[in-house]
C-alpha cells in the first residue's frame, strides 16, 4: 500500500516541486501546509474551519493522543478522523519529539524510550513498534518513524550514535509495519526521518541507510532547532539533493513564511508548525506584508482588516480594530478568530506557491513574497497601558 | 420612535404570549432569549454563529464596554453592531448592575452611582442621563434605565428608597433620551425596570409611577437575586398582571429553561442570562432531558451527540465522547462548541414556545417541557480522576 505520489510540476532552473499525495482521505497537495491538532483539535477551530482554510491534511500529536484520551478510546470511537469529525488527511508524529521534549524522567535505550506522562506520571516506553502500533490505531494516513533527535551543539559523537540508533529504529518500525500488515492493519504510509543534526556527512550517512528501506517519503529531521536559519536551509538542500524526487519530502517543525517559502525552493513538500497558530492565539499573526501584533494601540480604530490581501472569514468579516479589542479585554473569539486567519494564511502561501509552481514563475512568487513580507507591518506591542 | 410590537397570539386560557418587535436591525421573534456578549462578543462564538442558532437578538453590556474599548472608539467604529459585526438587534442593559457588582469603592447618591473600574480604578460617575447617552452612543437598539437595585433581604425601607430613586431616574433617562432627539439622536427604544424587590406591593406602587412614563417596554427587576423560584415566580405573575399588553415585557437575568418556560407561561416575552453560556464553557450544558455534564467519564466513549434531539451544528456533528475528551484536555474548542450548543438550545426552546403559543397549544408544551427535563441527563462529574 504505497503513497501514490505525483510529481506535476517542478520549476525549471530549481528545485521547487508541485505535486500530489493520493491518500485514503483525499488528495494532499503539495506543497502542504499542514495545521497542528495537537490534542484532538487544532486550538479553538473546527474542522469545517480547516476546511474552509483549504487544509486538506493536518498533524496530530501521538503522545498526546496516547495519553488522553487513549488509543483504545480514538479506536473505539472509529478512528481519529471519526473522533474528531476530519474528513482529510492526517500525518502523526512518532511521538518522540513529545516524549523528549515534555515528560520528566525520560530516558533512551536501544529498545526505545522510557518515561513518564507529564499529565499523571504513568511510567511507559515508547519503543518504534510502539510508535508504530499507536499510530496504527489511531488510523492515521502517514505514520513517522520514532528517531532519535539530538540537540542543537551536540557533539559530532552524539550525533554519530543518535543517527545509528535512528536508522536501526527506522527498520524496526517498518518491520513491526509489515507485522500489522500481514494481519490486516498497518494501511498507513510511513516516512522515515533522516538525522545528523547539521553535520552534512552525518545526514548523508543516515540518509544512505534509509534510502534502501521501503519509506513512502522522507523528513528532515533535528533541524530548526537553534541552528540558525542559513544553516538550516544549507541543510534541507543537502537533503533534498539526495532524497528520491519520486517520494514527498517532509521538513519538521518549520512554519515560518519566510522559511516556508525558501525550503519549497530547496525542495520541500510538506510542513507542519505551530508558530503561525501559537502566535496567533498569542495576539500575532502573519500577514502578507510581515508580523501584525494585534493588540497594538495603534489598531485601536484601525478599519482594515488583519491583512488587506487576505480572504479568510476573518479578514473578510471584521476589523483590526475589533480584533484588537477581543485580544485587550482577553475575549477567546479573538484566538478563535486569529487562528482562522493563521491557519488560512499559510495554507494560501503554500496554495499561491504551488500555482506559481505550476505556472513556470516560483522564482518571481519568491522574490514577491519576500519583498513583501519585508516590507510593512511590524509594528512591536504598545506599552504596558496601551491594552 | 416608538417600538412596534405586535402582539400575535396569546394564550387562551393562560399567559403566554407570542409577539413580534420591529427594530432597526430586523425584527425580534417573541417569547426571546438574548445571548450575552458582555465585552462585545458572545464569548467564543462570531455574529454567525449567533445566526446559526437563530439569534436576532443579543444583550450587551454598557459597563463593560464603556469601560474597555470605550463608548469614543464604538462610535467611531460605526457603533456596536458595525464594530462586532452583529446585524440583528442589540438590547443594552444600563450599567447599573455590573457597576453595583463589579466596582470597588461604589457609593449611590441622588445624582447616580460613582464608582472605580474595576480594569484600573479610574473614578467615575454613572448617573440616569450618563446611562442613556452611553447606550446611545454604542447605537444600540433597545436602552434600559439606570435603576437601583436592593440585595435579597433588604429592609422595607430599603427597598422604598430603592422604589423612588428607580422612580426619579426612570423620569431622568426619560428626559435625558428627550434632549437627544432634539439634536437627532436618542432614536433607540428604552425600556423601564420595576422594582420593589418581593414586596408585591412595593413593585405595585414602583409601576404605577413607571405606568405614566412613555416607555416601550418594561422589565423585570431585582428577581432571581437569591428570593427563590416560587417568590420569583410570584412576582412575576404579579407584574405582568400589572404591565400594559401592548408592550413588551423582559424578566432580566433569567435563563435557565425551566424558568424560562415557567415565565413564558406568565406573559414574560423577552431573556436574557449568561448561565447556559457560562456553564456551557464550564462543561456543562442544559439538554432537552437535564443537564448534561460534559466531562464525565461516562461519555468517554458515548457516540451520542451533547442531545440527540438537538439540531445544532455541534450535536450534529460531534460525539458526547468528542466534547468530553475537549473538556478533559483543556481544549479551547470544547468551550466553543458547547457555548454553540447553549445558545441554540435555549433559542430553540423559546421558539418552540413561541410555536406551541401560536398553534394554541403552549400548557401541553410546557407540561413536556418540563416533564421531559426532569427525566434524564443529571449525572454529576466524575471523582478526581475521572477527568
Amino acid at each position: 500500500m504505497a503513497l501514490p505520489f505525483t510529481l506535476e510540476a517542478q520549476e525549471p532552473a530549481g528545485q521547487a516541486r508541485a505535486g500530489r499525495l493520493t491518500t485514503a482521505h483525499g488528495d494532499v497537495l503539495t506543497p502542504a501546509f499542514m495545521p497542528v491538532g495537537t490534542v484532538g483539535s487544532v486550538k479553538t477551530l473546527t474542522p469545517d474551519d480547516l476546511t474552509s482554510a483549504g487544509a486538506d491534511i493536518l498533524l496530530s500529536n501521538t503522545y498526546h493522543l496516547a495519553l488522553r484520551p487513549g488509543v483504545g478510546t480514538v479506536r473505539a470511537m472509529g478512528g481519529l478522523h471519526r473522533f474528531m469529525g476530519w474528513s482529510g488527511a492526517i500525518l502523526t508524529d512518532s511521538g518522540g519529539f513529545q516524549v523528549m521534549s515534555l515528560s520528566p524522567l525520560r530516558k533512551i535505550t536501544e529498545e526505545g524510550v522510557s518515561f513518564r506522562s507529564h499529565l499523571d506520571g504513568t511510567a511507559a516506553m515508547l519503543s518504534p513498534e510502539e510508535a508504530i502500533r499507536i499510530q496504527d490505531g489511531l488510523g492515521t494516513d502517514i505514520a513517522m518513524s520514532l528517531d532519535e533527535l539530538v540537540e542543537d551543539g551536540a557533539t559530532p559523537e552524539q550525533v554519530r550514535g543518535a543517527v545509528d540508533r535512528t536508522i536501526r529504529w527506522a527498520r524496526r518500525g517498518l518491520d513491526e509495519r509489515d507485522r500489522l500488515r500481514e494481519r490486516g492493519g498497518g494501511t498507513m504510509a510511513l516516512f522515515g526521518i533522516n538525522q545528523g543534526g547539521t553535520i552534512a556527512a552525518a545526514r548523508r550517512r543516515c540518509f544512505e541507510a534509509l534510502e534502501g528501506m521501503p519509506f513512502d517519503g522522507y523528513a528532515l529531521g533535528g533541524l530548526w532547532v537553534g541552528e540558525g536559519k542559513a544553516l538550516g536551509l544549507e541543510m534541507v538542500a543537502h537533503d533534498t539533493a539526495m532524497f528520491p524526487s519520486d517520494r514527498p519530502r517532509y521538513l519538521m517543525g518549520v512554519g515560518h513564511p519566510v522559511d516556508v517559502v525558501e525550503a519549497i525552493a530547496r525542495g520541500v513538500d510538506m510542513f507542519d508548525c505551530v508558530l503561525p497558530t501559537r502566535n496567533a492565539r498569542r495576539g500575532t499573526v502573519f500577514i502578507s506584508t510581515g508580523r501584525l501584533v494585534v493588540k497594538n494601540a495603534a489598531y485601536a480604530r484601525d478599519e482594515r482588516p488583519l491583512d488587506p490581501a487576505c480572504d479568510c472569514y476573518t479578514c473578510r468579516r471584521f476589523t483590526r480594530a475589533y480584533l484588537r479589542h477581543l485580544f485587550a479585554a482577553g475575549e477567546l473569539l479573538g484566538m478563535r478568530l486569529a487562528s482562522v486567519h493563521a491557519v488560512h494564511h499559510m495554507i494560501r502561501l503554500v496554495r499561491d506557491a504551488r500555482a506559481a509552481i505550476l505556472a513556470g514563475r516560483f522564482a518571481a512568487f519568491r522574490s514577491e513574497v519576500l519583498e513583501k513580507f519585508h516590507s510593512g507591518e511590524t509594528l512591536e506591542p504598545a506599552a504596558a497601558g496601551g491594552a
